[in-house]
């Protein structure tokens, strides 16, 4: 089936056009509180437009794979980042863009503490944990104007484990 | 002994004068992703002067009760939220200001699945993980400015479980 896309451990590198990747990587920026702590600093591209940052907490039913990917969705105005407050992987997909269609989808499977960012725009699919209790952090634009589209495939996607 | 704590379960309201407690509580402001995730929406006070918002990763050495508290910080430009990264309960010290000195230290024990933001200029401690991995994400102020005071009490405080 050509429709058929296969999970790839998620990594900065490979997740670099799409957004951040959030996690402990090399060395702390700096180590604080007496030695007792380590600071990963600023690690996502924030980046939001005409509005303020608004942290939000979302509980998400989990999914399974294989999973079928119908949608992708973007926001014009904003980043977003999506932070697992449990010790799962998690599943995260995102497509190239196209003159304002999503082409190309990718499925990447977030390891145990990593979180992720989108950049502003980035097309990608709606939550998908794989684990209960799929809740997360989310850190998003808050502020009015239409910062939605979704796009819905005309023939949807199976996404299979590697 | 005059100078021991006892330490209470994390409320929304007790915490109020502090900061917030960001939990799922209530009905969620928004069910998204059709039907399959729940949204509450914008629950910490975010809250930065002179600089914008910045996620980065903290990995904290655990401790354990009872503990010795020797000092508080706070951050006179900007709020600060910690996300645990993982379902373990974590403890959050607090203090009133009276003409620039901290009184009155609190202790609370936040529930898996809370997370917490400092409001702008609280008297708080360092983070205090209590079970591994001791993995945060937080969200602060990146910025210039000296964002950082630390006061040393006279005499520590010494924090039990209640």
């Amino acid at each position: 089936m050509n429709n058929t896309i296969k999970t790839h451990p998620l990594t900065a590198t490979e997740f670099a056009p799409y957004g951040d990747v959030l996690e402990m990587s090399g060395n702390p920026t700096v180590t604080i509180n007496q030695g007792m702590c380590d600071r990963y600093n600023d690690l996502a591209n924030v980046d939001f437009a005409n509005g303020r940052a608004g942290i939000s907490i979302f509980k998400s039913k989990i999914r399974n794979l294989p999973y079928q990917l119908d949608m992708v969705e973007r926001h014009p105005y904003g980043s977003q980042t999506f932070i697992p407050m449990s010790q799962h992987p998690f599943m995260v997909v995102v497509a190239d863009d196209q003159n304002g269609t999503p082409i190309n989808p990718r499925a990447f499977i977030a390891a145990i503490g990593q979180a992720i960012n989108f950049h502003r725009g980035t097309w990608h699919g709606v939550l998908t944990p794989l684990h209960e209790p799929g809740l997360f952090a989310v850190v998003d634009r808050v502020g009015a104007g239409a910062n939605l589209q979704e796009y819905y495939f005309k023939l949807p996607y199976l996404i299979e484990a590697i």
